[in-house]
């Protein structure tokens, strides 16, 4: 079912897949090696391409004819860079992607200054569109995304964070690119404010629902297929949904050893086999799958007042993909 | 003399200089009271606002005569917050403007995505111009500005850095962000590509010959009205046109004592005189000044073709205080 879904969707985006690969290279040109280097380490990664996906596809949805749309889609990916290479800064992750992150390897300081050059890259290929729309959608981004990075750096280790601040953290820092790319793709269909709003909405549902599916992962997955250690949220302090409600469930009992791990995160393995299922137990797990697959479903609904075509089904089905994938 | 220029100007540009003021405290509006607090050390920490001034006068110089040019005028003032907020990181700097740099008060991953907040204030406002030639602008800034920090980082303690290289060194780091601020005067007020071109062109000297002055500074200030240890330079293992042209015109026996300084700069306070000493000997300093004043006239030159006018007058003055401050 999952196989059969992953391939029937890489059979609709695969040609889009090239187009936008050979862009993301095309319009990189920095003049600095090495910046070329920093930024293509973490670029040309195996990254979903998500984000320009669902410009692109936004812009067929709305009709959009321009020849333009996949090198301006190329703008999502390149600020989605910047801020993965200023939050592995943040974060201190060693692995990105199952590879080194680039602070590991590179001075922290020219990791935050390539992370300026590809956010400026991708203004500029913002302000060829000629639509100061989308430097808006752009700039409201990065607002939120740099205070959603230092409030959860604030909230680090808090252990009475609420689904309702849960919910404002993964908008802030995730939600937002993926609403932001659908919306440009509206604008620059001109499809105006109301299928704007409808695309925007799809992609704030379906960032939601990735960003859980993450979260999931994170305590569900092999280090291997995820490209990363599991466990790594708690590790760095930040607590996700399924740990949420699982200390909302617990007994005394179990609330007081899950406060402990939280509190000093230097755990054994067995620690972490223990974590995961009270996880399971408590229902955190089963509680973040349902409320994931319900925007999932939200996300499909966003796009009812459009007509359906190829684009939409595309869509749908990398809504369906967002729950369903294994890393 | 220097105390008449700087009295002079500062009537000229009193009244302008609140209005930035209140409109930067306006503009900034975060959400996060931390950013707001952490923006804020750095924004209303002393700076001479001499970006949103020249952006000013530059509209006035072309006839703007829209009122919205003192709330635009702030885009440069953010944005050279952020790179200022960024470089800070980069270069460990201890002290800003005779402050603590933020870095030392709040963890770097902050004082990062509190520039990248500063820098999406910025875009947000240029959006607003909904001229999207002024996003160009500030994204090719954001691109050398990037570039340029880490191509010094690169060239770090190389004592073999020619003039050529400082310049574009010294264009990409300061000069850029002058001509950024200028030409958009004339973008926003539609002065057409020529007199944008001129606007540019002043800003590039100016900032050349502002650059200059502080690399002179940074050899003959004192430590109190400087705001920062002088010899700040070579203990970090910049090389300055001061001390290029020295190494140029040294003997053999000099230049060796100044290349042992160069690849080990924890110098004590009396090796620092005899180095002063050798770049007044060897005309480092004397060249700089003279090179500094060059730019000051050919920025002047750059304005022939406008109508003279009070915001000209102030210009020129301006150009004339570059070289003439003592911080």
């Amino acid at each position: 079912m999952k196989q059969e879904l992953k391939r029937r969707l890489i059979s609709l985006v695969e040609k889009d897949l090239i187009d936008i690969e050979a862009a993301l290279h095309e319009n990189l040109s920095p003049n600095l090696p090495l910046v070329k280097e920093i930024a293509g380490h973490l670029l040309f990664s195996g990254g979903k391409r998500i984000r320009p996906l669902l410009m692109l596809l936004s812009t067929r949805l709305c009709q959009y004819q321009g020849e333009d749309a996949i090198g301006f889609s190329t703008i999502f990916e390149y600020l989605h860079a910047a801020t993965l290479l200023h939050d592995d800064v943040v974060d201190e992750a060693e692995l990105r992607r199952g590879r080194p992150a680039a602070h590991t390897q590179w001075s922290r300081p020219k990791v935050v200054l390539t992370g300026d050059f590809l956010l400026a890259r991708s203004l500029s290929l913002a302000a060829k569109t000629g639509l100061p729309d989308i430097i808006t959608v752009m700039a409201g981004i990065t607002e939120d995304m740099s205070q959603g990075e230092i409030e959860q750096m604030e909230q680090k280790g808090n252990a009475s964070l609420t689904e309702a601040q849960y919910m404002t953290v993964i908008q802030r820092k995730t939600a937002v690119l993926l609403q932001g790319a659908c919306k440009s793709g509206g604008i620059l269909a001109r499809a105006g404010k109301e299928k704007e709003a409808a695309l925007d909405a799809f992609g704030y549902h379906l960032g939601v629902a990735f960003q859980m599916a993450d979260d999931l992962l994170d305590y569900t997955a092999q280090a291997d297929t995820l490209g990363k250690n599991p466990g790594a949220d708690i590790r760095e302090g930040k607590l996700t949904l399924p740990l949420i409600k699982a200390l909302e469930n617990a007994s005394n009992e179990d609330l007081a050893w899950m406060l402990k791990i939280i509190a000093d995160p230097h755990f054994n393995e067995n620690d972490f086999k223990k974590l995961q299922e009270l996880l399971h137990h408590y229902k955190g797990i089963e509680y973040t799958e349902k409320m994931a697959a319900h925007h999932v479903s939200l996300a499909k609904q966003s796009l009812g007042a459009f007509t359906p075509c190829q684009a939409m089904d595309t869509m749908m089905l990398i809504a369906d993909y967002a729950i369903a994938r294994d890393v």
